[in-house]
């Protein structure tokens, strides 16, 4: 099996996506599969492009995209990607688009091909903290989110995909105030639980893990 | 213009639900349009079939759900509802589903059917906190929004409607730590300035609103 | 009985603050006891001088200096103040002192003189959040509650006195994430229930009002 | 030159103390000074009693204790200890002081006699959140941090000492919500670089870490 594992590249005033430091230091094996490793441009359009090159390139089973979520307390394996950009700041090439559609014939959202409650699981059973999210945002991180799960729908049904975010990592909160953290090595073993947890559940687990809002 | 404007009765053991403490006192007509107030069950499938009799019955022409969001700093209006139910409690009549679908065939998720940047402005234009929310969680909040914009998309296509969550009042966070609220008697002044954005605006306003993760 | 009530002017950026606002509109008479409002400048050394001023001036039988705590989520009445400035940001006439004495000759820390459980207990009997608070901080609010209980310490010993933080109030937040508030008409109304407990109570209760850490 | 360094054991619900479980990972030798690491009993008064025993046995040149701060999210070096115990809950033996001093004739407050500004810039020099804190708040914390330098104001004038407080370690939050946390590695990490910074710093830096509520 091969698993392709994408991260972005550095966005919003910080010199490091923790996302993008965690995933290039995964092992090249993990659970039997092969990892993939690629970065992705934190730019609207050209995200969608790059992931796609990557999948024609590399074939994999499994997509699995990671993003930095600065504030988040722990791992969070997004449920749901919605089809609409809304962006409060700039991309890294100055884009900022406000309530437009990603795909104008997309569905308004996809759910997450992937067993996300067995994800969480296999991460908090190694007992680091991890939890099933409902947004993804209306940035760069849920665009391409939705572009992946767009593909897998039109084009790669074979294929399985989601998201993952991850928390800043102590150097980037040092300046911030109450802005929780994660370790870089706290976040590579918790990616690579998840990544297990997605190769080795055909069909998801029943356990709640929903919000009440 | 007539507006229906429902809330939900307390939940997750509250002895009260700020969203109908709030409703209940809203005027009975908001810039020209009759405002006809009901209650809603907390109850997954109650809660749909509650909301249509009343629509049914008024034949409004924007329908505005209303539920708490305990923990939020601010008045929110949401973006959009997504078709599943995934309960971390149970609800008022001890229903707990975990990943079920709404409607088997409803879409994945729907988009607020009303001009929700507009509604979040003339709330902040009248110095009180409002934003834009991309997840009304899992619970019967979502589950509601969902089936109104459903029953709009299938049924009442010419009658707009979404979803607003209101923090807690004081009363409720005495007892607990670091948890924001607003006061009745704002959360009622932000509800009737959001249903004037909604009543005076047939197209939404360009305007960021969105969230980074 | 004569109940001085002093509030800070804005800082640290913000147009208002929210405690001047409150106690410019407190009822003349609470309790029973005469209510003399006076305004003071959020300047280290001045802070002091004016408010012993005003204690001169008016002979109050109980001192409370009110400042605002941007990001609490409820009205707090602190229990101590430290003998040390450390200013994060400049005060409003450029001093930023950073690890000096208040008063060289002063005790480390002195205890607010006021029945503090009886007070939070009027406000959250009242159905308003209200607790105690461990800290003051280290800038001009801490200055001038170590200044009063200074002076009550050395020059005043007949005289209460103490100080009590309010949150932002909701125009505030608006334009700031997670941040808590409370309506100003909320504030005004702990505010009176807090001065109403310590003009009815000469000892203070018996009440766990403290923190882990 | 010769350090004690002290962690309590688990208390409030939890299973294990990040504090503990961090000081007895410490090296033998930190910056050339030699660690000797001791467990306290989260108990009132035998906190302050195993304490001086350890100092009679091993006249430390400095003494640092460290304690859980659940919800903190950076190490946290306090500042000062204030004459008071005020329990939320009980002890590990049922005690649950309110409101009482804790020696009689003890000061008001004594500030820890360490370089803290020092120690903090240790830490975030080598990319790791630390912060002073203005409060150790009421119970055992508190209560030993006072007892510790009520003991060097009293009988040993020669020795330094002060208080850390440490976040969560991630484990403990898998089942909170939005509670932050810092990995074990990274707690001794940086009690390493704060003790180093304890150790090679007679006098401290002037350097703001103040908090302005």
């Amino acid at each position: 099996m091969k698993v392709l594992v994408t991260a972005f590249d550095p966005f919003g005033g910080e010199a490091i996506n923790p996302a993008f430091e965690a995933v290039k230091i995964l092992e090249d094996q993990i659970a039997g599969a092969e990892i993939i490793k690629k970065e992705i441009p934190t730019v609207f359009e050209k995200s969608i492009e790059a992931l796609e090159k990557y999948i024609e390139a590399e074939k994999p089973d499994i997509t699995i995209c990671v993003g930095q979520a600065g504030g988040r307390y722990k791992l969070s394996v997004e449920r749901v990607a919605i089809n609409v950009d809304d962006a409060r700041i700039e991309d890294n090439e100055g884009n900022q688009p406000i309530d437009t559609k990603i795909f104008a014939e997309g569905a308004n959202a996809y759910f997450a091909e992937l067993p996300i409650k067995a994800m969480v699981k296999e991460v908090t059973d190694h007992k680091l903290p991890a939890e099933v999210s409902n947004t993804a945002g209306t940035f760069v991180c849920n665009h391409l989110m939705y572009g992946l799960l767009y593909l897998i729908d039109k084009k790669y049904p074979e294929m399985k995909g989601g998201f993952i975010h991850v928390p800043f990592i102590p150097e980037q909160v040092i300046d911030k105030k109450e802005k929780a953290s994660m370790s870089l090595a706290n976040i590579k073993e918790a990616l690579t639980y998840a990544l297990k947890g997605a190769v080795e559940n055909d069909e998801d687990i029943t356990k709640s893990g929903g919000k009440i809002s």
